[in-house]
């Protein structure tokens, strides 16, 4: 069991050596809001202007080598979605934006992606952007790049960017966090009232451990177009799966499906209870990279996150935690496990949260309890079935 | 020779195939402006808002052997700049924009790509933000997004994002550009009054056909992180040089430097020549994707732009020619061939446009005019010492 399996594969959870680098570069910025935001572009002094920009990751692998064994290309448009998601679910943590613009990129090897996947994924966003704006998601489309950098890319990167406007007043600043706050979570799995799928909850990070946790050593050899072969090691498509396996745990879909499930968002059930729950919410995570630790680097400073009930992982991190042989204590800072969004609020406000959740058929419960810290760090404590995990700051 | 190199390579100059699948799935777009705007961000009926994407393609992998033939990683900065510079530029074929938010994505095999690389060019652009704001460009830093993602990305991807607004009534439509208006031609080469190094004038469009065609052979066996190996064909790195070759035409750069050389952004020119003639210029043309052709999708139709007296090509282009057995036609259809900025004008700003640009010691030339088309479909006939070329629509 090894602690640090995702730097062996190449990533990193906490991107520390990074955040360390970009601050002796003296350009690391810090601040109580989720997302990075400018002063108004319009010159508004009431409002903030903001630019965000991720991607898909290297989720789409999974969809080149589902495509390779279904022979079905629509597999790649999901990652709009994914690209989309992890723009807006950031920026749904800043508080109700006012207007928004979602532009996308795409760098693509041609010689493995054709034009008409390109075709299908700036299909998928605009059909995404019309559901969003049914939802009062203030979304509009604009244009996008498309670069053939085969030498450069092996497949497909599908990056999304959003910028946009939010009033100050709508602002969620999580250093309001207090001592008292109750942490509910809202799962990233199941069907939400507003998603034709049942949703496996994988999100979009986490991706390399979970593809190398799962699939099998051969991926590693018969597939120079997504293998860094030079960064092979003993952890590389370690598992025992193809992507078209199905094992029982996931209910009818393959390995490959549910890994490659589209990033839900919770921009619509957002929408309606910040509307009737403002002032009490504290703060909103996105649980992306880091995982639950993530909120390690926001809130005011001095505060214990005592998470000892978290929502029970779905049967893709158990799969992953299983097969890879990755520690939970891993598990629970590189994925969402389960609960992809965090709103930390006034007690007042968890019932009706979690009913509003419930009407859009998204499971929400309290997973925990904000402490005050025996020092001037934050700290986070994981309290599960499968163990208790401390992480500091 | 052939006339289609690039796309032997992996690239498209027309994109054709692309804007074709786009306009299939009904998301293509047309309109006079050169880039896509969207309505007001702040809900102003008086200004537009427009998000850009854009990136430094290709260009990381000289970076890459360079940095590997010198030691020397600072190598990567100025792919900051390019990245900027490609969106930038575009911007301002808009017009001059009222504000300007940057962000930047960086997706790189962190196995090759260490977290200083990252610094650099995150430092980069801010210092990039204080030049250009010296020159009037209202240009904000926001943050970015560097994802790790070895198994999609051989080395480094370099993308800059710039959302913005701009008062309708300093938009530049190419609608407007007439028969008898005269085509300025801003070089790419030389050095700037606010640029600190001497300019190539390659910019940021054809790397890969200027890659292939000048560097040697040995780097497709040597170098498996910035090669598509199942790509390989006999116009694969098919020249003669390394990339620290100094070959006298290049004048003291190594093929390396001038490859590299960062892309110039007319932005500071444009600001000038636009707030003293702004009625006149009637289009503003990157010079990018398309070379001299680019125009051929712009305007109200039916015109044919005559270009007579183009820039004489910097030495890079000559070489590329040369070495890379490039027809001269396709030279001038992806290249910016050393005119990388065209202005379609009135007559009588001529003068003053060329003016304008050498006290910024830019060298600008009439290279040609807008004559009637004798069908209803754009056309562009370049005549130079080096043939008589005619494209159409």
């Amino acid at each position: 069991m090894a602690d640090n399996l995702y730097e062996k594969l190449g990533a990193s959870a906490s991107k520390a050596g990074l955040h360390q680098a970009l601050k002796a570069a003296g350009v690391a910025s810090h601040s109580g809001l989720f997302a990075v935001v400018n002063a108004d572009i319009a010159g508004d002094s009431d409002f903030l202007s903001f630019i965000h920009c991720d991607g898909a990751g290297t989720k789409s692998i999974i969809a080149y080598l589902l495509v390779k064994a279904t022979g079905n290309s629509g597999h790649y448009a999901g990652l709009a979605q994914d690209a989309l998601v992890m723009n807006l679910d950031d920026i749904y943590c800043l508080g109700v934006p006012d207007s928004l613009i979602l532009a996308n990129t795409i760098a693509r090897n041609a010689r493995i992606i054709g034009d008409e996947v390109i075709a299908e994924l700036v299909g998928r966003y605009r059909r995404l952007v019309e559901e969003l704006n049914s939802h009062g998601v203030p979304l509009a489309l604009s244009g996008g790049e498309t670069a053939d950098m085969g030498d450069v890319v092996r497949s497909l990167v599908v990056d999304a960017v959003v910028a946009g406007r939010i009033a100050k007043k709508n602002l969620i600043d999580t250093n309001n966090i207090a001592v008292g706050d109750v942490i509910v979570g809202l799962a990233s799995s199941g069907q939400a009232s507003y998603e034709d799928f049942r949703n496996s909850g994988i999100g979009s990070n986490g991706l390399t451990l979970a593809r190398h946790a799962l699939l099998k050593r051969e991926y590693a050899h018969t597939e120079p177009d997504i293998v860094d072969a030079a960064g092979l090691n003993d952890a590389s498509y370690s598992g025992p799966f193809s992507v078209t396996d199905t094992p029982a745990e996931l209910e009818g879909m393959s390995v490959g499906e549910a890994l490659l499930s589209p990033t839900r968002t919770f921009a619509p059930v957002l929408n309606k209870i910040y509307s009737a729950h403002a002032a009490e919410v504290h703060g909103a995570i996105h649980v992306t990279g880091g995982g639950l630790t993530k909120v390690l680097r926001f809130g005011p400073g001095g505060l214990r996150f005592v998470k000892d009930s978290p929502i029970e992982p779905p049967a893709i991190f158990k799969l992953i935690q299983q097969h890879g042989g990755v520690s939970w204590k891993e598990m629970y800072q590189v994925f969402n496990m389960g609960q992809r969004l965090e709103l930390y609020t006034a007690p007042s406000a968890v019932d009706a949260i979690i009913e509003q959740s419930k009407q859009m058929n998204i499971h929400a419960q309290v997973i925990g309890r904000v402490e005050k810290s025996p020092d001037k760090s934050n700290s986070v404590l994981v309290k599960s079935p499968h163990g208790e995990f401390e992480y500091k700051e």
